[in-house]
């Protein structure tokens, strides 16, 4: 933003009129587009917990990165993403592969037209993740956007509750204590229930997060489609993720401000 | 909704968890889907205009239809949409027509999946229109969804500004009224300015809603991209088109649940 | 067309070579395109009635705009169209959306590239309608040609049988009256029947022209897939119908040649 | 056609009525689909030349066929195909390959769903054929239909005029004498001039109908866009041709009709 | 090659390095690119049938053809192409024609981006001739590439077996002496039989070779799925039919390097 | 396999007959598809470095595993992948991501039709990873395959070269010595330079396989394109990585054949 003059109180550019929008944004800009997901969380968390927390953590990060000094905006969150994962559980509102890819696309030809050359996708869905990083360099190769992909939130592995032996993916302890923070009236922690695979630890390669991946269906794994221990959460500890992901955000876009592939600074 | 007991305090369909959407949804049941835009509106309206009119509308709409007793569950708003219209202005952040259509087509695949047989696309944005009858054939047909398409508020036509002649399409004094209403802080009416294309009014065959249609951008008029005077907008007059286009909204849904193309009382 | 010397006695284009057709086609010129289709006009009418009916008015059009001095052109007429709501019924010969979309963006790029800058969509078939919106629009967009879009016929609606109530849209007394002045041999006035679904005027809301559309199939209706009321129709009707379409394309012709949205005159 | 009772008239099966098409076809009927062209042809003849001889020589073998008693019906000619090869000429109206391999496949499952179970192509325009081959495989995999391709007139090698070394395949002796008969109006021979590349009958390994093949444009070979010479042409011949081609393929159809790759007779 | 000193010892041109491909390539280079199949050919031959020819001509022909001073290099063998016709048996890998045709495009287009022009498909496979002659038209339009198809090896009919009347077109006599010339370990002759549809010889019109063709799947013969006789094949035989293609081939190779459209000498 | 008898010699798939592949193919089989690349790997490193390795690694897996008794198979190894990182580079041949997701969602449908219902992708490629991770999932939802994807060697960063810190990803170290095992004729190790993006090291968040990961295209880091440092590579160190990589590959088939999702065993 070359201009001079106070900056817009708002960093939620949806907010701003497009010419001021196209006054805010030049080549220093971040443009952070948050992707949710409507998907089954089993039957304690709403349909909409990963849109909730990609939403929250983003907005709160911006606002944080903002009041630092950074020259960042958020778009509006993507509601509909890639659940096909869940695609058996009734509530799932979910589009393919080739409909993110385009949509995600044609957002960010959008966002270079606009003036701005960072985007980074802020991610609450884990099923998102592989195809936005394929995203990032299809961006980067065709409109030249430096291009960055974060997860909502810390990683869960280091969070996990005591029982999740590393598999809390899925409505688990981690997301169930966020919600609880977030929106305690859509919990219903009665219903929830343990819903560990532990018998994947049984293998040393294959693994969610090991050397050999492996293509998995929310309801192969004899369940009730979550993964994880939602029993012990807490809105304690879900403010305490939710604090820790803030911070962890900002200093991540901090990075991202200074970030250059070739080595000078920016 | 067959069973007994009370329904959900929230209709915000996501806001439930799959188990709960899965018992909640049955052949009786309405599915709203608001589609929102986010594009320029001039210098005096946010990016958001259609996306807050949309949403804001539609929540209302069906929560006011489902105290007086309709089974109707309301989706999260598409937020990016085809505003191909506005693509020469920055902060027009928009998707092509195949993408929107490949959109709402998998998005209604996965309301029939939920057991739901009836969507209504909400729509706030003109220029979606078309392409979203289309969807409504395809999703007929594909699916069996009963589809409806109606727009968010009543037809400007009948609320243009004074010096609109009819013109008051987009960002005029209905759509300015509207976020004065909803979002005060988010209109600068000392930017407004009248934009109105009077030379079109020349035309006995060629017009917007005339019998012959044009293929137009939004800045083809010569004018800043607006279409409409929206100097004389008020909160009141929007607080009064909210609340009359939130009561034409009930009576559809009402309509829409007793509809049976076949003749047979629903 | 700058060249001196007298027009081409055919406003055929397909008729004239490709060099005579580089050299008539201009900035100045109008180019019309035909869509019909071949799709169930129940028991009575032909399969070719929309194909029929966009091809006669449209080449009676332009041979009488031509007449009266524009520099207009047409093409053949695209007979295989979006009949998708008429799938269910053996003879029907439809393409989808996506292709029918895809085929008119490559002609609209051949005209493009022919030199001319105007295109008229002249439509037989309302299925085709939202879907030619979408395509005047991806048109001037991309290639900068002014589109439009006109039905072939005058509404319908002005124009209705007696017991028509507003709904003779497919198959009913207006296109049966046309057929019979056109081809009466392909008209067997025997088998026509009334097929009205009166109780879609019940609605207050919803309606095929109403505030409210909805998805439809000709199979919804519990009807013979038919829209109207044929048995009062007669040929006398169908030439006056055809005399007055034809009058009001040359006088929409007349103002598509001036038409500028800038409010400049062309 | 189990039905007893008199044969239609007709064999155009857009001039019957849905009802009619549905009581016509059976797993004995022969349906044809004629393919034409609206491309450059040179100074002397028509764009519209593919499509007039398609669409003369089909209607007129079917008529000849039908009265020799086959079940054979006809539909109407797709103007619009694949003249990539000639997509630098003004006039050109063209599909790419995969527009037109989407509408082919999508009117054949039209044909299967009518109750045929036999597709010809007869076609006009030899940059079609092999796009059209991989149909007729793509057609009999997906819908079961048996399929076949012929070309609208006999081979033109066979009769190329004395000066076109075999190279005769665009707008040459043959194409401008059919023209001459079937529309002498629409041919101006005192444009017409020889477009020859002689050079290419020294390639013993290249060439049109060689061992090895060439993906060539029409602007290629340093002529105006034809390959043959039409200065010879006259409209004896071209009556001669089109008597020739119309009566090989009335002796098609009838192989068609008892054809059937098992062996079995049909 | 515009540089000076020795040429590489190797024509592949994947084992040269980016940086050497890169100065090896230029407008007089021409780049081969074989395409196999991995398909059915019956009991006595392997799925890798096509694949092997095609990639064992193509290699010993463009080493001759270097020897002999052209500048030509060859890519890796596409292993995976539009098998369509041999779907219904395991053990055939096969991909779609838009598949197929995309992914000729896309490395057309990397061949383009190389610094080459000319770009030969030399096939294995039959079943992919008429969308490689497709592309061919489409890689020269877009990239302007110089394009040929060949057969890798010379035509079969010319080869056939005493007794496969002109029909041995797949696992016949002339694929299974080159497959036991080439790799006899993978040949199992005890399991031969005979497949010649005969009856096709019935037809004057149609068949594989003749005016008319047809759409067919290697299953509707009534056969095992293969065409031809191969209960005499030899290696002896194969060794002739290899050393003849790539003497044909090689013939080609210098056709092509000469070949100009425009007739001037290149 | 079911049946009894001696196993085939070959576990190459496409080198048994489709009669052969069928009867050796059961819900017990795994099917290997390895996936390379030609791709610019530096000036001393060959294009087609990914292919050979991916191509080497996963035969001698499966021949190992075979001879330890697992009923696993391997197909050809797709030779063009998704390179589209480095573009820029003369030499490097790729496919879009629609592309490459198709053929393996094809080939992934050609597989479970031959009676399989395990793939394991053996990729050679980084820039596939995420692409094949959305393709495992696609595969396991559409078709019912249990889908694996592993890399073809030992993380490198478990191997780095002692000067890479982490950053030797591409035609490093690893890559170099592999190479130099399997083809030093392929070599030139005197065109090997270090090329290490040492500032990468300075982010905390930002990174390869950090928290926060980014789009990046080879020529981004204003290097030679390659990441490592290949200078102190060696065949000895190439061979003991292979040896690693096989004997991993083939711990991790082992569990692939007793993974169960639900946890029952196999």
């Amino acid at each position: 933003m070359s201009a001079s003059g106070p900056a817009p109180a708002t960093r939620r550019l949806a907010e701003l009129s497009g010419t001021a929008a196209g006054a805010a944004l030049s080549a220093d800009s971040i443009v952070v587009l948050p992707t949710g997901a409507i998907e089954h969380h089993g039957p304690h968390l709403p349909l909409m917990t990963d849109h909730l927390i990609a939403d929250s953590v983003s907005n709160a990060a911006v606002d944080a990165a903002a009041a630092a000094g950074l020259d960042i905006w958020i778009l509006p969150t993507i509601a509909y993403t890639k659940s096909d994962e869940h695609h058996w559980a009734p509530g799932t509102m979910w589009i393919g592969w080739d409909t993110l890819m385009q949509t995600v696309v044609e957002l960010g030809s959008s966002i270079a037209a606009a003036g701005a050359t960072t985007l980074v996708f802020f991610n609450g869905h884990g099923g998102n993740l592989a195809l936005l990083q394929v995203a990032c360099r299809e961006l980067r190769r065709r409109f030249g956007l430096q291009t960055f992909l974060m997860g909502a939130t810390v990683p869960a592995g280091a969070h996990d509750g005591p029982e999740e032996l590393g598999l809390g993916i899925h409505a688990g302890h981690a997301e169930t204590s966020l919600v609880l923070h977030l929106r305690p009236d859509l919990v219903d922690l009665s219903l929830a229930e343990r819903s560990v695979p532990e018998h994947l630890a049984d293998f040393e390669h294959i693994g969610f997060k090991k050397r050999v991946t492996f293509g998995w269906l929310s309801n192969d794994f004899g369940t009730n489609g979550t993964l994880g221990d939602p029993t012990g959460a807490s809105a304690a500890y879900g403010r305490e993720l939710f604090d820790l992901s803030v911070a962890q955000a900002v200093e991540a876009f901090a990075e991202i401000a200074r970030f250059d592939p070739a080595g000078a600074p920016r």
